[in-house]
């Protein structure tokens, strides 16, 4: 299977206008309907993912103890598992959390934080995808695991390129149903048939812990309000125009965190698809690859 | 039972000044005793919390292990039990705990984050409530739950006003003989028979996971140094003021978390004095309700 | 046995110079390797502990789940244990990390967070010292309390003084074969033979949570490419110039967080080297006591 095509393919351009006006509208509904988002993420990086959420506009919920985590997850709008902490309570609560998201008709998106390196999450990862994640967000490493492809990846850094693992995208995708979006230098978002690039964003997101967790949070708030599609690149959108704000005021990683939130918050819709413009590619697949 | 009156009736003035003078006494020493302050807190502001403590000039010891929990009971200052986190482990450990601090006349502070939205912490805080906390502090969704009140919330957020919450702050220092501080853009705070009411603050507070367990640990704090009421009230007035100055210099929500901290630590004892005159009323109730 | 001697005594210019050189090449080789350093440490500082190591080019992995824990120790460059956090789960991973560590030759780090003020950890640490760790990194209290002497502490704040702790650290360094370093207003490293005293740093570490935590995690990771002397002299130059220089920027405890890690990040080794060089002595112990 060949990779997608740029934009300026027949019909690119409206499919591209449609898509940037479904951001511009899915970034408002976030702020206006404060979706109550579930978490169940890791201990390093929750701080950030909370205060994410809040700045955006969403209502975080870090809920992951059993007992409690299933109560929840039936009045959450969106539900985001990150496997970055891998306790057995905690892989407990995951499993009963998707069924009963999935149950209750609640999207949930999957975070495989270092799927392929370690085995416990990477089975998790394989049995938990049967309930239906409306997106799996990772680096390519993680995605090229997910798809069952050999990864240079050793740990939670991506080490593979992200047109790379277009192909794993599109098997992951293609086996779940899910929206993939995988994260690098260039954003790739897929739903097995359109294919979207986005550029953008700041190396300094590299020297962050919690970057991509807190991209998974806003992809989970999105999906509260609208399409997997949608929501993967609004959230993508999102998260690089705040990472390229924080970096013109930012000394260094440790100032960038702080400014990065301020950056989720300050940012109006209107930029926010002004910059997305600025970046995204929208192309799609045929039956035997890559249309045209 | 109707609200508190206000602090123009006979005999406030003098109450609010004795009050005021408590308050610097206790900010006063707070800063000079270093009280060690045990945290059962939770994993998603954990952090924040220790430093909001460390700047107050308290010790914090974020100490929750089953086995370890108890001993430092014995020997901590004041204990604050936060219901932000559930596991199994930690909820053994809250309730030896609160146990020992009780045994060993220790105050402790309950935060019941979340009470009444999730059944498995609403079942431990009724338990536990029990082993006479000195202050139970909360937003008004939550003191309500506690009090056996319907409320309006669906999780970490106050949805419900803090006057509508007197009712229900009163029949909960009933019940406990504990003070109960009430967070909202109006703070009150209540032994049962005095009322006292605090504004300040900031919106941007909001917009930052963890300013309530930040809260709940400076209370806590200050209980090693003086009456839960006192107590209350110091963190209160202390926690609004640094909110107040770091909103100054803030750029938005991430900015805002970091110049919090500042703000605690910078501010003097008798501008703290200053600011919570400014915006402190006292007022007491009758038997039958409302003096006057 | 008494104190070591000071930098004025024969021989010791060559190995100042010589131990100059080498933290040259240790910061070097920590910003050109990336070394994969797999943290077991606590859940109040893992964001920082996580940020500072990336900050100063290293690859952090804060794995601590049985099953996953004994895997990555088999890849890691090397391992930080930082009894901050004890439930039974990460009691377990660390009795067996240490050991797959030892077994793999992976050089790996012992932070005694609390160790003599709670007994559960305090035999948790005797048990796995035997794992001959590279480094053992503590204030005076703790490094005493493995020792098995008294001490006036009775938390994580450090209230003996350093040179007190010399005694205490080459019984540590003798018994275990591992490099002590002591933190406090003056450094001390030593392997049993060789004692290195550091200055600088700021008194505003002592009011963020977790600076001592970051420190070793700092150390651990330069065990990954250089002697456990080298390392944990080159990580407490690297700690104490950051620190002073984010003094400089900071308005207080909360800002200096963000700018501590900026500092981590922005320090070039050559600046490194002359701020070690301005405030380091380096001694040695002779068989009866002090050289000389």
């Amino acid at each position: 299977m060949t990779h997608a095509p740029e934009n300026d393919l027949p019909g690119s351009a409206a499919e591209r206008d449609a898509l940037l006006g479904a951001v511009h509208e899915a970034a408002t509904q976030v702020r206006e309907r404060t979706p109550l988002v579930q978490c169940l993420t890791n201990e390093v990086t929750v701080n950030l993912v909370a205060n994410v959420l809040l700045a955006a506009g969403a209502s975080p919920a870090m809920v992951a103890t059993p007992g409690e985590a299933e109560e929840l997850a039936h009045v959450a709008d969106a539900v985001l598992v990150n496997l970055g902490t891998m306790g057995a309570d905690h892989r407990a609560s995951i499993r009963s959390t998707v069924a009963a998201a999935e149950g209750a008709r609640t999207p949930w998106v999957l975070d495989p934080v270092a799927v392929g390196v370690l085995s416990l999450r990477t089975r998790l990862a394989a049995e938990i995808l049967v309930h239906t994640p409306a997106v799996v967000r990772g680096n390519a490493s993680e995605i090229r695991a997910l798809a069952g492809l050999a990864s240079a990846g050793r740990g939670v850094d991506a080490r593979d390129d992200v047109d790379d693992a277009l192909t794993a995208a599109l098997a992951v995708a293609g086996r779940t149903g899910a929206v993939v979006a995988v994260s690098g230098e260039t954003d790739l978002v897929t739903d097995g048939v359109t294919v979207v690039r986005l550029t953008g964003g700041d190396p300094l997101l590299t020297l962050m812990t919690g970057g991509g967790c807190a991209l998974g949070g806003l992809v989970a708030a999105t999906t509260a309000v609208a399409s997997p599609l949608v929501a993967a690149v609004t959230a993508s959108a999102w998260f690089n125009a705040a990472a390229s704000d924080a970096a013109l005021v930012a000394s260094g990683p440790g100032s960038f965190a702080a400014a990065f939130v301020d950056a989720v918050h300050a940012l109006t819709t209107d930029t926010l698809v002004e910059r997305a413009a600025a970046g995204l590619r929208v192309g799609a697949l045929t039956a035997t690859g890559a249309r045209a």
